[in-house]
């Protein structure tokens, strides 16, 4: 009788081409279920919520596997953190519902992304945010990030993927876009939402930094809405400062 | 006529055996003095405020040096960052007094220590602090940590260094030594005194570790002073959990 677990893992992305398993490259997903491998005696798929981009850095991405029997936790957990590196940590594991699922059954999402907008960027920054040396107009970008609340068609803020198919549906919801600044320069906007498409949160961010920067105007944004064209809206924002901090299920009180 | 320049750098230690130059080895010291014979077309020697050790870092270290004419600032700073490696950043650079003396003049020096106190270490803290895993009693090791407030004979808490002479005053006077509980498990022990012996914070951190683990009693700290004898103390610290955080000079209203 398999029993299905639930884990919540924390990585550093830099060093790694992602969560997805794919052919020739490091992926975060590959190194833990080769850990369970190790651990199960038998290879082990693991879903995860859902994809991260090379680069892209996680505080709690949730995933679920099935084991083949019901395991001791805390020991179990210790293991895999021997195992994997330790750029990517095992948070928590615990017994899920047999139909938990760690992509169908996320109800909201939460992405960080944090600029650093000092002239000389901080060392210790530098991995896990976007430098901006020119002057912005921070103010303006809060502003601009409201049009972006609520339900709209994202179609000219979202790629297409190399892999895999395209989102059927083009249109998600944003609950709230915050802006936190922080001490020393350091700016942190924080998207909600029940998903997000492909690159949506860089594509966001990118075009807010345009209008920040004074290469686009706020006015441009329901044009570029109405378009439904990817090549109208900026560029994506780098990966670096792109962070994966919660994802939130039914009755998931305790969730992270 | 030449001018003095006194500079503020803030590294990551993580890559480089310390702030010295040596032999075979790349430090920090000597990537900043190539930078400078890059732009100054003459090697030009770097004083700094004193050595970090192999994977020690800096927030704010503080160094001079005499540049055959006067620079003009803001592109020179910007010059030197784009030759150097985006994990040691010039925060700053200003004309000094002819005779300030980045070792020399110091009168103060604050060190932070940081401790990551969670039975799972979040990746982007495991560069820049030191996990502790097991569970210690952080408020015997605030108390502790008071024993070493005051001007002491620290000959048990100093090593030798490998190269260069051993200090012939073993007195330092350390002013205060707050501990600081942040969210998330990170304890943050910041030291700040006239001047610290070689290995003198790492190796009372060790120390204090040991007490607030079982492994010494509060009550051997007295002892361990009179009998200046290194084994008797701690092992050190690793270099990760240190920061270099400030220096500060006579009439230095903006020091770092």
């Amino acid at each position: 009788m398999t029993k299905r677990y639930k884990i919540t893992i924390s990585y550093d992305g830099t060093k790694y081409s992602g969560w997805q398993i794919q052919p020739n490259a490091t992926t975060i997903q590959q190194l833990i279920e080769n850990a369970l491998e190790i651990l199960l005696k038998e290879r082990t798929p693991l879903t995860g919520s859902g994809r991260t981009d090379a680069g892209v850095h996680a505080v709690a991405q949730i995933a679920h596997f099935d084991a083949p029997k019901e395991l001791i936790l805390p020991p179990f957990l210790r293991s895999l953190n021997g195992i994997l590196p330790n750029d990517i940590r095992i948070k928590e594991i615990e017994l899920a519902a047999d139909n938990f699922h760690a992509r169908y059954s996320a109800k909201k999402k939460t992405y960080h992304y944090v600029l650093s907008c000092k002239p000389v960027q901080d060392p210790f920054q530098r991995l896990y945010s976007h430098h901006i040396s020119h002057k912005i107009d921070l103010d303006l970008l809060k502003e601009a990030s409201q049009l972006f609340v609520g339900r709209h068609n994202f179609t000219s803020f979202a790629n297409e993927p190399c892999k895999g198919s395209v989102a059927k549906n083009p249109f998600r919801t944003i609950n709230h876009i915050n802006m936190i600044e922080e001490s020393c320069g350091v700016v942190r906007l924080e998207f909600e939402g029940e998903g997000f498409l492909y690159k949506m949160v860089r594509n966001i961010v990118g075009t807010l930094l345009d209008i920040a920067s004074g290469k686009k105007s706020i006015n441009d944004i329901p044009d570029i809405f109405a378009k439904q064209d990817r090549r109208l809206a900026g560029r994506a924002a780098p990966a670096l400062g792109l962070f994966l901090v919660s994802v939130e299920y039914p009755n998931d009180q305790d969730s992270p």
